[in-house]
């Protein structure tokens, strides 16, 4: 993805939530829909695909450069961690699982980090007209 | 849409969810994009875009009957408000605040009362096997 | 949803793929996942959630006035049929079933009647700077 | 992504909509919103929104092994042309129009092989309860 505006550390952020957003979708329709492995508990199969969607809207709000992106990636880091638990429960979701571990480290780490981050959370609540430009 | 098992509060809140989607992504295209009426703001136009995603993400969650539901409530609450004051601040889009309000409050109110919803918020965290009963 | 430029029938169209959105993902949380209800074969429930994509998608193509609609209506209705198909033979998912006959219908029609509505389909091809006008 | 009954070229069309679907967005949030670049007509930029819902959508129905997943690439080809003939108009959104050009030949050939690939057609229309098993 070109985002060349985008800090390093929300970059790597977007990476991880669109690629918790693939794994959990690709795990959920090839290992957990009925007859395509061990049974998978409906609750189980709904988060992944409810942990999917807020993957990659996350990294929908950090791409548009919204100020509103650490709320989001707040609530994204306890999804995803939940969606770890889950998978770390069946004994053979092992890549899924630290897939979502991850997206949640960063997805907290995005969350804390922003009360600093000046330049990126400087665009939209001020609806300004200029380009959102965030510091590299 | 057809959901028996789900709480008449959460059926509200997912309807507020799918219809602000629909009014902020079809006011966006309708009214903000260039050329399309008044100059938007990027910053407003990009909000609207994230502001669907999310509202939609999070009906989703309270269709599965997901117990995370009332985090990402939170999150579409403070999106939701951001939003609406965007567009009232516009002067011209008063139907897509007013959306983004009603959703706000009943997010917000979702988020609040789910301490005390045991039945709604204790199937997915369980993993259990057990069909998602939500009692009305 | 506000959409005052919007042809009529493509606005009835936008308005049955988004229940079949819901319709089908609704139906697949509640009454298809491992648990919450008749098993359901994995590839009937993958089918669901595709077509609940497909037609939000489609939906969104509409409200955007993209001229490329026609095409994206075609393969939903093919979608769309296909997902009827597969809840008929279920016995005990007519709601779902009926949603999705009725949006494969309207999706149909939007498809065959794109030849002529010269206005509607003017406007994404030609990239315009105007506004997306569309006649009632 | 994790996907090892998908076959290779089946899962180099997924990669290339999922990354024309970044490219899309980001491209679209970064360079063609009001105020973040040259100015963008309205149209194209609905499109790349349109188009970046569609790669998505598609990858999703690859993912899923559904056998109608060659209806919806091939209208996904359409889109993804046009969008990369818009692009291309520009003179500055190269690597979009190529990222978008590349998905359109994928998905070209995806709609094209889809009548000899047995074993990845075979799944979903079948409605069977066996897990998608797709040759490599």
């Amino acid at each position: 993805m070109q985002a060349n505006a985008i800090p390093a550390e929300a970059q790597r952020c977007i990476d991880e939530c669109l690629d918790c957003y693939q794994t959990c979708f690709t795990t959920a329709m090839a290992r957990c829909l009925p007859g395509a492995g061990k049974p998978t508990p409906g609750a189980h199969l709904g988060l992944m695909l409810n942990c999917a969607e807020l993957c990659r809207t996350t990294a929908e709000f950090m791409v548009s450069g919204s100020t509103l992106h650490p709320r989001v990636c707040a609530a994204c880091a306890e999804v995803c961690a939940a969606c770890a638990d889950a998978c770390e429960g069946t004994g053979d979701m092992d890549e899924c699982a630290r897939t979502c571990r991850r997206c949640a480290e960063s997805c907290r780490a995005m969350a804390a980090s922003a009360g600093s981050a000046q330049g990126f959370s400087g665009s939209q609540q001020q609806n300004s007209d200029a380009p959102v430009k965030m510091p590299t």
